[in-house]
């Protein structure tokens, strides 16, 4: 029984064969437009026959089962991909069920499956290209009328930050302040060359603390795992959880947030979230 | 068949008794101390023999069933009720069972109910002394391992707005600069002495719209519903959907988010959401 997963993110889309839980073959190929980027998918998924496909898309995209544009990727700055519809593409050029939902959606499903069954509610938070964020509440992949857009929440600028938003949309998102392309937009290096400058990651260590700390009064989970690029820079995570303690104040208090860090962690399965959740949200369907 | 319901905020306590979705007697005592304000009430309910008791408590309060310190009041100003178990004190004197959640829990649980089905999704947000937040998904008073503390969240701070945060924890919080007590310590006055100051108003919204637009990223609700005293001012909606049009700039859309003066709006309940929505918590229970 063989399942198909493709992680589709901002930066590349990774897809994979799945046979019990264990992948057996994979392709990644880099984000450019629809027509470059899934016709090599394509082909590697017709040497299969994949029983259904997990699909986790970058968005905005509409998951709306209701709706006649379910599917559709909406307000993308990536141009080429705006109003393209993921879901009709694959359906029609695959011929299988599809199972779809956000990219970081799917990579906290597929966190959630690893931590099996010792915690309930946990968020993963990408920060890469650009930041995004999936919630799981009981194993579901929470969704209200749209798939949840953090990576826009507003944040308050330090006061000595004047470097511009590399958000098109927001001055002070946390996408805009804090993403990758903000750090190579601000710095002209890649946040490896930035390995060692203490004060660029006190700053992004501030700014997504703030972030951290929304999303903690919102959906007060039992983890924040943290993935994409930027988050294996190792003077990271010890700048987030400090000006997350300092920011908090000692205010919101439960048992699992206790422990900045336990609360606030890498991923469990490496860089394999995203597919791994892909394919948790496929099995058994088809 | 009679139902007990109260609603326990942070300035007054409004307890009733329900018989077939209808108020037949009520009481309101100010929030002072415990035993004040605790005294008068369980009077008011010794005189009605009421299956069970919807109580919607201000918080933080401890919500997790397993943990023994179910119903206690924790991180609160009001010094009185820290470490208070409101739940416990109920149960002890009405010897009735007790459905509990939050004030602005069963306040959002009623503005569901008041829709009746036409919208699953939905936010209420109380602007009084303080500020909080209640989440409903799908009909569900939603939390993770602890309730949400919305109004906690970060915001902003307008480049020339140096007054001090009232709120003992955070200097940037959306509580300790929009709530009403940080209107009366900045302006020395009450909201509704300052309903013609269109300047005042505008602050107001700027700072409710950073917070509306992170609660709609987080939870795409169909409806956010603003309550508490300070919603009465008329120049209060209109400013908050102005700058909440402004800050999110196009980016976020789905359907009921489209028309503002739709989407953030006055309680279809009026003054009682929280007191039907702890009705409604219980009801069918006992």
């Amino acid at each position: 029984m063989l399942y198909g997963a493709i992680e589709a993110g901002g930066t590349k889309f990774r897809s994979a064969i799945y046979q019990d839980e264990k992948i057996i073959d994979e392709l990644t190929v880099a984000t450019t437009t629809p027509e470059v980027t899934l016709k090599p998918i394509i082909a590697f998924f017709s040497n299969y026959k994949i029983k259904a496909l997990g699909l986790g898309a970058f968005g905005p995209v509409i998951l709306n089962r209701e709706s006649p544009d379910f599917g559709l990727i909406t307000q993308t700055p990536k141009e080429k991909w705006r109003n393209f519809n993921i879901y009709r593409y694959f359906v029609e050029k695959l011929n299988v069920p599809i199972c779809l939902d956000t990219d970081v959606g799917v990579a906290a499903l597929g966190e959630y499956y690893a931590y099996r069954s010792r915690v309930n509610h946990l968020l993963y938070v990408t920060v890469g290209t650009g930041i995004g964020v999936g919630v799981i509440k009981n194993g579901i992949i929470l969704r209200g009328a749209h798939h949840p857009e953090l990576g826009h929440l507003l944040i308050a600028r330090r006061g000595d930050d004047k470097y511009p938003s590399v958000c098109p949309y927001h001055d002070n998102c946390i996408e805009g302040l804090a993403s990758g392309s903000s750090l190579t937009a601000r710095y002209h290096l890649s946040p490896s060359q930035l390995a060692d400058r203490e004060d660029i990651w006190d700053l992004e260590g501030y700014y997504l603390a703030q972030a951290f700390l929304g999303y903690t009064l919102a959906f007060a989970p039992e983890r924040i795992v943290i993935g994409g690029g930027v988050s294996a820079q190792a003077r990271l995570l010890p700048n987030i959880r400090k000006h997350f303690t300092k920011l908090n104040n000692g205010y919101y208090i439960y048992p699992q947030l206790s422990n900045p860090d336990l609360y606030i962690t890498l991923p469990l399965t490496g860089n394999n979230a995203g597919i791994y959740g892909a394919y948790c949200l496929v099995r058994g369907e088809g």
